[in-house]
């Protein structure tokens, strides 16, 4: 089966951010993605000393450039002020011509 | 820790297609499977034009050749029909003697 | 962008395992998770032989031994008794100062 290799940016965040982060990844670039509900904590990754509550988990596929660009949006607009946390891992995509 | 690699194959899809699509994947030799609900919205991933609403996050461990399995079926079967994409990552699992 | 690699360790497990499950992997050193909720089935990953029902999905991003010792934990405490499965992937976080 071809595969193209993409990357896929997990975002985490307070439930609150959810209709602001999607809007700035689609100006990013991120032509897709999807969002579970759910809950968390965390010590350590916020910026305030904890956090606890409805979060969201954000996925989308992108290429490494776009996926850049909205590591370095989220450190600037979104860690000073939010409990969010991000991180990628390299995937392989069925169709990703689609998304290159 | 003793772990062993094997394949997680992740599929986003609407909603409707839940059913079908486990049972799709048991027979090709998934031996369990995670759902988890959500939203999405496609531009680009899916073969209509956009799609947007509830979806459903199908995540299955498997062998290399069930995972390729998997992806031919999403291939043939879904990609045409429905708004459904699919990806793979390389994961260690415990217990994985289960898997393989 | 500068990101570290650090662990993502995924757990899947019976709803009712949740909140024991928290405390186990807080005890441990995992400073931050998130829960999303769903259901699941497992023929070949669990203990019994086969299991179908409402599970927790939970992520934690840690250190490989605060991930080690969380594999040992599971495989000492959980995989004998419930239906709990555990993968592990590295992925690159932004903050990472936060998690090493």
């Amino acid at each position: 089966m071809r595969t193209v290799p993409v990357i896929c940016v997990t975002i985490v965040g307070e439930a609150v951010v959810e209709k602001r982060l999607l809007r700035a990844i689609e100006a990013l670039g991120a032509g897709g993605w999807t969002v579970t509900s759910g809950h968390g904590r965390g010590t350590g990754f916020v910026q305030a000393s904890e956090w606890e509550g409805a979060n969201v988990r954000i996925e989308t596929l992108v290429s490494p450039p776009v996926a850049d660009s909205i590591l370095e949006m989220l450190a600037r607009d979104y860690f000073p002020h939010f409990a969010v946390i991000a991180w990628t891992s390299p995937v392989s995509v069925v169709r990703a011509d689609k998304f290159l």
